[in-house]
């Protein structure tokens, strides 16, 4: 369904391509560990008292689902050396928990292709990311925004 | 300027308060870590490649920086008990690089206190996360969403 495609500049994307990632899976250990380091809530680091919570059990970070599912279209290499940094994200919403056990897959739509008007060298990527779980559920869906380089000889 | 006040529920809130985190300064080695993990750019990782980079430097993931704000606000204690989970976030934006060596501190601004219609123990807090450096400058910023339990004796 998607054409693996690599190593691609702002003029290679168009709105519609789809990009999707390979598979991780969240275990207790690597939910733990990030979230005594960046998120520690009780739902996210005490097996315990996540259990008398409002999921009744232990959950993920969403911050560690969002980078995860970054990191997972990331390394699909659809862009590397065209990368210019971001100016950030909108829309971010998680739908569903991420327990341990859980497998996400990483989704990237293409939006928008926003060439800059000021800087002919450069533009801007708007994309969907999304990440689905094991039973097809989507549990995040974000819209992020990336600047790439355009090709010199296009 | 700001009252420490900690484990606060919904009704303790009140547009245009503030809450202030300690700070926290971002290593060289904690960047690389972090971006290894979870965001593996050359502008994260590679010193040298970062040095040819649109930042001519390494610079923190994004995500590093948005995870790190939230926790310096968590850790100020001010909602514990209460906290149901979030359900999203808008509308952030990295204005300026995290390299090694600074010190962000974290606020956020309350900006609206939403009791829910169907559920009358719980409602929505909307806040403003910021962080900013050790010259003032405001690096990130973001809308975050909580849901947060209502005192049972108001």
């Amino acid at each position: 369904m998607t054409t693996p495609r690599t190593d691609l500049y702002l003029d290679d994307f168009k709105p519609g391509d789809r990009f999707e990632g390979r598979g991780y899976t969240f275990t207790e250990s690597e939910i733990i560990d990030f979230a005594l380091r960046y998120d520690p809530q009780p739902i996210h680091i005490d097996v315990e008292a996540a259990k008398a919570g409002p999921f009744g059990g232990l959950i993920a970070s969403g911050f560690q689902s969002l980078a995860i599912t970054f990191r997972l279209i990331y390394q699909t290499g659809w862009f590397s050396s065209a990368s210019l940094g971001g100016p950030g994200m909108d829309n971010l919403r998680w739908h569903k928990p991420v327990r341990p056990g859980d497998t996400l897959r990483a989704f990237a739509d293409v939006k928008e292709v926003r060439p800059s008007k000021s800087k002919p060298d450069r533009g801007l990527l708007i994309y969907e990311l999304s990440a689905v779980n094991q039973s097809g559920e989507t549990v995040m869906t974000a819209t992020l925004m990336s600047f790439l380089k355009r090709r010199r000889d296009p």
